[in-house]
């Protein structure tokens, strides 16, 4: 396989899945081929698609195979960004009956374009200063129609329990009662009275919301005003829009991707697009140094052979661009931590809302009990071991159940 | 009803769809209700989403019932762009099990903030002169990788036919032997030529390609260049980037839009974004003056009524926003035009690629058997009638078939 060549793997039914990677190969590229005259067929050849290989997984009650297809297409046939590529591979091709887009394979050639990651995980770990455990996150209650003074309240209450991150809920757009940069430079303020408490930073990840064009400028204001990190809803805005902020280098703060819109791409096993590749591979390449996406655990989890592979398309070495803080989120109490730690290891966020707010001491509390469940798997102690020391652990060990 | 709520509908499964109606206008907006305080309950009030209506379809096997259920939300909640709006309605919930985004109503007020369709259907009848008849589209058969000189043929032959608008391939991003701005002035030139013989205008609908935040500069040029139209991916690029071009009083030409990529949404009973919306309501609302959608004939179509809902959605009265021309596209040869017609009526683009091309006299004679088509259905003939005075069209019901 050349260097120069994009890995495409769709999940499909066909009669015959040779023929129908054939068939994609050309129908996504030149558009015809058997029926060009040899001149034409030595003029188009660069730019043709190819057939890679077709896996037949089970046959259907029809008659027809349903397996994996992988087509390589020459990066030429691309601009170096995401609407080009996804419109390239899979634009037409999403309305042309079942099939679901599940893996890209990209050469370093063509990755060489996309800015991914500014900080990634040594980055973040870095800025807070906290190396080999898991970073601890927690959301604000709600946002939406509060008034400032109970988002500060709210703010302090969980930066005081020892969390490394706070993060505004993605449903909050309209913020007049707490405007953008405003809360910025309130929290930033509230971050540096607790850190004299409690002796640890605390970065607050604002939403990221306007006009697709004025993102930028939006960004770099918010930069100015001291923003520590910033939650974009990737899919409501488009990659490239996270690709042009994570380009800019004076966008200079970690990105947190959040999935909202998600699940109308992944779910079904016929349409659209894979988890491990929507959520892992590409917010990687576009540049998320976070990305939360939904944990396999709670009421309604995500796969987890899903959500592993989607944290391991997050970390996985991939030349010139750096790794992104998984965030499996959901359903996430204290005594969830030993099976998160077994499941995504040591390089992850653990991102809890009414985990943390709903603790019977409050957030303060309940983000204390989180912190003393993240020190004991990392130092390899139980969590009943650990709530001995950690009354908060212990209540909410009561209430949630687990902690082996 | 209130003026100032939007009304969402979902398609869902529950054990009981009024409680899940109830939870989804909670859990949306102000996350909990029934555990606040009553002082609380007085503030976040504005803010609370609120069951409309719940409507079972059917009983399924394990017990639940398959139905639609409405939602009424405050506009207060959203800032008026399409990501504030589909974050705060189905980010989240996208992923919350099997639910499926069916429609939105919009009040008045919220409307206004959204440009809508620059022309629509009389704007774009009205550059055309073309009134009374639906209009005649053709698609470069291919353009990825072609010499410029093939496409400037092609672009001739299909404009000699007397088509009414000629669109690039969706996938053209990587054009640098036929770059954006030659290629609109170079077929300018050839459409005055063409006109000069048929004495009909041509418009050429060039794909707008891009970083997000350049597109409006990209567009401005391009409109200096001569450009007719332009083609835009607007699911690869996000509807905010649509909308901000539509508002942009210098991009002064239709927008096309294209659904590359809709069906990772719309194909799935139970989970994405119904096409009647998406493809629908979304783009009228967000200013795309033509809509492309499967049409509901070949291979792969469209259902039926969705496509006839789609096309009702961009062209039913709204206050404020222009209709806009619906585009049924794929499958489209001579001998459907009457059901097109009587599908779609007088207010459709008629758009054909293979249909054009493939006919044994070439694209002139492709377009030619499409003209005398669209005449003879307009005036109430049949196109048997109209194949005795033209042989393009007898040739080309010869080959496809139809044509009562």
């Amino acid at each position: 396989m050349s260097e120069q060549r994009i890995l495409v793997t769709y999940l499909t039914q066909a009669k015959d899945l040779s023929k129908k990677a054939a068939a994609v190969a050309v129908g996504m590229t030149v558009g015809s081929w058997t029926d060009l005259p040899a001149a034409k067929q030595a003029e188009l050849q660069p730019y043709l698609g190819e057939a890679v290989s077709a896996t037949p997984l089970e046959t259907l009650a029809n008659g027809e195979t349903r397996g994996l297809i992988t087509v390589s297409y020459p990066t030429r046939n691309f601009t170096q960004d995401i609407p080009s590529l996804l419109t390239g591979i899979f634009g037409k091709l999403s309305m042309d009956g079942k099939i679901k887009l599940v893996d890209i394979v990209f050469p370093d050639s063509f990755l060489a374009a996309f800015p991914g990651p500014k900080y990634g995980i040594e980055g973040l770990r870095s800025r807070l200063g906290a190396q080999n455990r898991p970073l601890l996150m927690s959301i604000f209650k709600s946002c939406l129609g509060l008034p400032f003074d109970d988002l500060k309240t709210q703010f302090r209450a969980q930066a005081l329990g020892g969390v490394d991150l706070v993060k505004d809920d993605e449903i909050f757009f309209a913020d007049d009662r707490a405007p953008f940069l405003d809360r910025i430079k309130a929290f930033k303020q509230i971050a540096l009275e607790t850190e004299a408490e409690t002796g640890k930073p605390v970065l607050y990840a604002a939403n990221l919301t306007g006009p697709v064009h004025e993102l930028g400028e939006k960004a770099k204001r918010a930069v100015e005003a001291g923003a520590d990190c910033l939650l974009f809803n990737v899919l409501a805005f488009g990659f490239d829009a996270l690709h042009r902020l994570a380009q800019d280098p004076d966008v200079h703060v970690p990105i947190m991707a959040h999935p909202a819109l998600a699940g109308a791409y992944y779910p079904s096993p016929d349409y659209g697009i894979a988890t491990p590749l929507l959520l892992g591979t590409l917010m990687r390449v576009a540049g998320a140094d976070l990305v939360l996406f939904p944990s396999p655990y709670g009421n309604v989890a995500l796969d987890k052979m899903e959500a592993l592979q989607l944290a391991k398309n997050l970390t996985t070495p991939l030349v010139g661009i750096r790794p992104s803080f998984p965030v499996p989120s959901a359903g996430i109490h204290p005594g969830l931590v030993p099976q998160l730690f077994e499941d995504f290891g040591l390089d992850q966020i653990v991102n809890a809302g009414g985990g943390i707010h709903g603790h019977p001491g409050g957030a303060t509390a309940g983000a204390k009990a989180f912190v003393a469940a993240i020190e004991a798997v990392t130092a390899g102690r139980t969590l009943q071991e650990a709530a001995a020391s950690s009354s908060e652990l212990a209540i909410a060990l009561e209430k949630w159940g687990g902690g082996r």
